[in-house]
């Protein structure tokens, strides 16, 4: 087994999980931190004393042993530390959303194509048991034609300096919106609320229409006194609640649904509920980060190909494009640009 | 104590509670309840044997003993139930929404000043112990300013045949919403979906505009799993989650917001999170629609003024008619047209 | 369709529900309603204005009109009415606990059959949706063999005057297990707790032997907080949480258990977990005591036999008999006295 | 600041998070990790490269460097690990329970006096937010009196081979009870169930006497279908809920409780119930784990008295032979042996 070294770049908040995880891996050896705070390469030191902690990124595209860069900066940075590193030659991992336009993703993507070099975006839900069972259900058919999406994500606080509520906690839903239903949506309409004092929107609420009948809407925010982390997924036939603070069962599948039924002796169409039996599916308890970081390394040593990869990265950054214009305009439609994902090409 | 004579129109759904809920007043007796369908009058017969049964509402106009007419018809004979019976001289209780336009709404407001007797629409949730608390920690400045609202309503379920789930489910949270924040808000974004093979839109998303920072939203859905019925409700100081499922703690008060600090050394801001205990207070646990019942038969009676009076009744009625024009643009900005409610005023 | 006339004796807490039941059946006629409180019987009049009302309960038991009797009063008055009321000739539906001891219940059972009548005893959770599920579940083999029963129904309230805790609150887990398990304990152990100045056990645990392996346990409460009425149910195959307060999910199965492996190196068993997939069923949503009085008129009218008869009325007075005498001697072992419940014969 | 260098034995379960805490720490050094598993000293290898590791424990007694042992292996092992460790001169951190006899956890806390070591038993919950927070809610008097603990604690999982489901799970209601009631019970009712095939029990039910009119019931379970971690805490004024598995309010004390009034017409007392608010109290979020190795530090520095010292173990492992004797007799009462813990002396 071939042995990947990789650097990341970034130890405040996810770079650690970052570290540990890799941390897991037999086929994969953290060669260095590098975080331009010398407390965090303290704690770096302290934990991993292995590792070569360093204050100066350019130090990691100039170790000809690093094949890989993971990116676990600010959004502002994605983009040159990336672009930097895929010229070093480096595969990259990097944090969500992958860049601050589409304009830099898809330069990314096209450079990452040039160098024969891996792009990986990290939309860790993509990952997890539970999103990869509701994507097996929706595919089996089960769940009939897949009718909305409704995601809440709220929680008091993590508010962001350098983005909004929408480019910080909007991403998770729309990889796995994207993800699940294999297609970007066609407009949005967003609005949102600045606190008092503060220069960033805190609250939006993200309203999706796609090609066809299919809605999804999206409430993140970040001024929230509980924790809520809920999904609505209705299909025709069958309809999923996916609550990820639910320790045991985060997934559920209920069969219920509509009927239609025509009585003679009047002209209206009834409709009736289908109420049947709910069950909870046994889901891989595998943290998701760890999964990915294994995919991330096995789409290195040519294994397979990037189940959230640059183009995935490059839908959601268009998707928040499109919402941060309606924000501004109060809530007008405006179409998400570029081409759509095509079925199937969710990667 | 005198006693107050009262019909009731329609015991389909609601009615049998009203009926219930009337029954157990002192200073009230429902003389005659009438419903087109004679199976319903037979399970009036069989529960209520002293209460008159009649297949035609014009018995109620004609008797001079009935003091009193509540109404739980479908939405559309509201009005001209409504109207006939204040012009037959009877105090009026309307389920809600009241009227199937605003111009309707004012028309009977006026009929009822005119002819000196009270209208009361049956906006329930006014009367819930949930709703008064809030209020009252509303009122008490123990929250701050309150920045945004927002509700969730959801099932499957009750797909109604003469209005959409905005008509139907949405007057509840508009009331509350109208009621907690004193004004009424000046314009509405709403986006929807119908199923397939439907008429009427069966999920919607509202966003409302007030005339200061504050933002508002509801989410109505016949179409989901499961049920939830939760409000999130942030002030600059305290925030409330009220849910209505929850059979013991429904109002969760948090001492929970954010405080802004200026560090010296940097430009920025920083925004910190102040964590504190959570409270839930004790609910008066009368069941509203009685609270409300007796609270109607107090307005007649002289003693008391309209908790939910047309005014309120009519402020609904005018954001769902925006609601619904700006769902037929798929989204575009209405104005709520006519006055504002002026603080105070929200009966 | 023939018409059975049903009196209820007692109109405080449960009569009413008895009541209003018994009154949405087609086949029954609720006649007289008796109760010592003047006060009781105005808002028997209130509210069914053709029942006739009375203070003395002899006026039942010489009314020929008058064909079962509903027993809703103190437990130390079921067996003096009930014996009555089977002398005069009545079918009767006693309130649980069946009488306070089981000599009175066997007599009652003797009593019933030399005349001919129908004794029912409310144990009202027999007749529930989610406890005819399990009895299904547990019949059709799908759990394996029943390991344990284990029930918890805990809150604050209704202290009652004339009997503790195990007497008030026990009869709805012991009819329940008795029901499921289809056997009653042979041997039981009891410790409580008296709390200062109160003169009944407010709060006891209740551990049981049966004639193999199987082991129960029931904890009931006067004096806690919050309401739990949660029962654990596990088989070697599948296991069973049946909470009572979930509004949606009451029962759900979980396919869940070990698996015993040996390891060939090690003279160790090994123990492994099996980890499937949870599921809730749909269950029957009609209120328990409707199903129970149209099945207790059924019964009198010779369609069906008692599913609780006289003889579980008597397991469970046998059991809290021995219970209370365990609890006096603080928790020595005592026997269950009487025959066993065969299977299959838990009615 | 003085360094403590510490030594872990056992890297299974949970001397992992021994050795991640205690290097957390900036006045602590975790030195060596031994285990006899030489695939679980790679782990240590490649996570904390720094970390000496060995297969023979005697390698850290004689190294002179190391001040202190945490010994995390199974629970035959913990006498003479920690005999030998104290004999050693090193403090002793040891797994709950302290040792498999009293007189074992005796001859450990002479020991220690004698040698002048530390002897800090790992009863982490002593150490969460949550269970500080009840004492100085206790302490305060503001729940009155306590009247009854009563804790469940089931699951499915880590069937233990050297242990049964007492000796596992219990140790840590029993510490929670001894440390918050400050008094050791006097006897104790033990009745468990043994799964066909297994040899231990594996569900078991522990009833307590205190030497006043308290009462302590504790549910273990290694063969539930969910997680339940719930305890219940009974004051004559307040009462807490403590849900271990609420991410957010794991502690709720309710304003509740019950008066008594005399009827002056009626000879009889009534009770009636004293319902208030709920409050859950902020509680400090930092890993329990992290405070216990911290404070385990600071005692082995001087500059305090352990708080889980090695009388709370012993109190511990008193209860549990007590609960053992009485489960082979099928649940006759035994008596805790040995004086019993002095208030204030829970330490």
């Amino acid at each position: 087994m071939s042995l990947t070294n990789v650097a990341v770049v970034g130890f405040g908040y996810w770079g650690p999980n970052l570290v540990r995880n890799l941390c897991e891996l037999d086929n994969c050896r953290v060669k260095t931190v590098c975080d331009a705070q010398a407390s965090r390469l303290n704690t770096v030191r302290r934990r991993y004393p292995s590792i070569e902690a360093t204050q100066d990124w350019r130090d990691l595209l100039s170790d000809p042993e690093i094949d890989a860069i993971a990116i676990a900066t600010p959004v502002s940075t994605h983009y040159p530390l990336a672009k930097a590193a895929l010229l070093a030659g480096k595969h990259v991992l990097i944090e969500k959303p992958m860049a601050c336009s589409s304009e830099h993703c898809e330069e990314l993507i096209d450079l990452g194509k040039r160098q024969g070099k891996i792009v990986l975006v990290d939309h860790t839900f993509v990952y997890t048991g539970a999103v990869r069972k509701i994507k097996e259900l929706i595919r089996s058919g089960e769940m009939g034609q897949i009718v909305y999406f409704d995601s809440v994500r709220v929680n008091l606080g993590l508010f962001q300096h350098d983005v909004d509520v929408m480019w910080d906690l909007a991403p998770h839903d729309l990889s796995i919106m994207i993800h699940l239903l294999e297609k970007t949506p066609v407009a949005v309409r967003a609005v949102g609320l600045t606190l008092p004092e503060l220069k960033h929107t805190s609250i939006a609420y993200l309203a999706f229409e796609f090609d066809d009948a299919v809605i999804g809407h999206v409430h993140v925010n970040w001024f929230a006194p509980v924790k809520i982390r809920q999904t609505l997924l209705a299909g025709t036939r069958k309809m999923i609640v996916y609550d990820d603070n639910d320790p045991s069962e985060k997934v559920k599948l209920y069969d219920k649904g509509i009927k239609l039924a025509t009585r003679e002796d009047i002209y209206q169409t009834l409709v009736q509920y289908r109420m049947g039996d709910m069950s909870s599916p046994k889901l891989d308890q595998t943290e998701a980060l760890l999964t990915e970081c294994r995919h991330f390394i096995e789409c290195i040593q040519g294994r397979c190909e990037p189940e959230s990869g640059g183009e995935l990265g490059l839908q959601v950054v268009r998707v928040l494009e499109a919402a941060s214009e309606s924000l501004r305009s109060l809530g007008q439609r405006v179409e998400v640009k570029g081409r759509m994902l095509s079925a199937g090409a969710a990667a």
